[in-house]
């Protein structure tokens, strides 16, 4: 078990809160007056989530979006975001992009904390939603011969990053601009029988969520949607590279989404492994690992 | 104006919400579900807010404390936490540390991100209330002829910090393991015409609050509640300490607070200085200046 996971598990076992499903990247969900709020909290930190000398803007889009995609898998509403932030340089910029995401997805800054720091610096969002169905989608539900979909190509951000990383010409705005899938998302929740963003890599994104759901996905990597600029050879390497953003999710076998989707597999009895992909377990780490 | 303020000025003009005011280490406030919100994100960073080589199950504790402290001073029920947390050493004593708080307060832990990084760890905790009362008590309630109200002593915690530091016998659990006033904030919020808690120093945060009100605070220092351990010569500085978190309130001069607390001056019209104490304009720094 990796040093993270060891640690989510400690803190699990100290706080058995249903809600604290959150712990494992996923949502927080509990009731609050007579709705439901959706909360999460993710990090990024310099030289990990983000190229030293990087636009701080798109750094502050990014904290945004990331946080607005947990709350799209939830088919949530976004009602405001508070940041933790470390002072350092271009701090106007990472202001003026924090303002142009909040303003593109039509989200209040509520509150936060600055701190001065040396070394790498760390930034926090907590971006908190309601509800806009119930019950609120989670990672467990899907069930055999259920169908597994994703909202868009997964491959863009690997190659936006690279493009940005060898400041070649290509387009990186993939990588460094994700869009949350907030529309997609609400109009989904309602029948998904499970849903989750792909955010470290769709073979083990829905890795995760065929174990949380207690069966395997059989992927068909002809159905799967990639970037038009992405090589024929490199699809392996697209399964596994994040920061796309797009929703996975399973409908029933008879139901069809009502928002653009690609039907990339099939949900089957559990087997040993949580995904195999034209008929064979793949090989290697599937996705980014937290460690 | 200090970069941080500088910064905060930035962010509150791109999103003039008017739950914003957390911006400057105040709560956001926000109705929900027909029910208010109560919202506060607060840091902390190895070297800055702790002593390195400090125990972290200290450092846990005092995160969810200053957090509580904050809706304690709105006189919000906590309704549950999210962690954001660096790995580093000594995990294990963090977990401890934190379900200790949890456990101590009654607050489940509802989610949150652990992150990989080298240089000073960064921790980060947003914590979630219920008001208990409408309108949630503000900074900005002070009328002229208030009293001025603490709800106990201030200047242990910079003892308690003194003897941790010098390896001391001196009792240092006010600094490590501070106590939010929650029991007194949720008495004190129907009542309480501005309400904060003084988490950088007693001067320092009644400026605030008298700046946010449009008053100036007379205070008397013979009247200011200091720990019995503090030397007389040393009361001035335990006045510009902070971390002891107590409650400081206003009350209609005919009002006496439910709970425990000491009267330790009045509001006045708006002077050039915020705060005077015996009748002179403190010198120097008031207390903990964010940069």
């Amino acid at each position: 078990m990796s040093k993270e996971l060891a640690l989510i598990e400690a803190l699990r076992a100290l706080a058995p809160h249903p809600a604290a499903r959150g712990l494992a990247d996923d949502c927080a969900v509990l009731p609050f007056g007579g709705e439901t709020l959706v909360l999460t909290h993710d990090m990024m930190v310099e030289g990990v989530h983000w190229l030293p000398g990087q636009d701080m803007a798109d750094v502050a889009w990014k904290l945004v979006a990331t946080n607005l995609s947990d709350l799209a898998a939830k088919g949530a509403e976004p009602v405001g975001v508070l940041l933790g932030f470390t002072l350092g340089e271009e701090d106007a910029r990472f202001v003026a992009g924090l303002g142009e995401a909040l303003q593109a997805f039509g989200v209040p800054l509520l509150g936060g904390d600055t701190v001065s720091a040396n070394g790498p610096r760390s930034l926090g969002l907590t971006a908190l939603g309601r509800a806009t169905c119930s019950p609120v989608p989670s990672r467990s539900g899907s069930r055999p011969g259920d169908r597994l979909w994703l909202t868009g190509p997964v491959g863009a951000a690997m190659l936006g990053f690279e493009a940005l990383r060898d400041g070649m010409t290509g387009d990186s705005a993939a990588f460094r601009r994700p869009t949350p899938r907030l529309e997609e998302g609400r109009a989904l929740a309602p029948m998904a029988t499970a849903m989750m963003d792909v955010s470290d890599g769709l073979l083990i994104d829905a890795a995760r969520m065929a174990q949380a759901s207690g069966v395997t996905f059989a992927i068909d990597s002809e159905a799967v949607p990639f970037p038009p600029a992405l090589p024929a050879s490199r699809r392996d390497e697209a399964m596994r590279w994040g920061d796309d953003y797009e929703l996975l999710f399973t409908l029933p076998a008879d139901a069809n989404p009502p928002t653009a989707a690609h039907c990339i597999g099939v949900a089957r009895a559990a087997m040993p492994s949580p995904v195999i992909v034209d008929g064979a377990v793949p090989h290697g780490n599937l996705g980014y690992m937290h460690d």
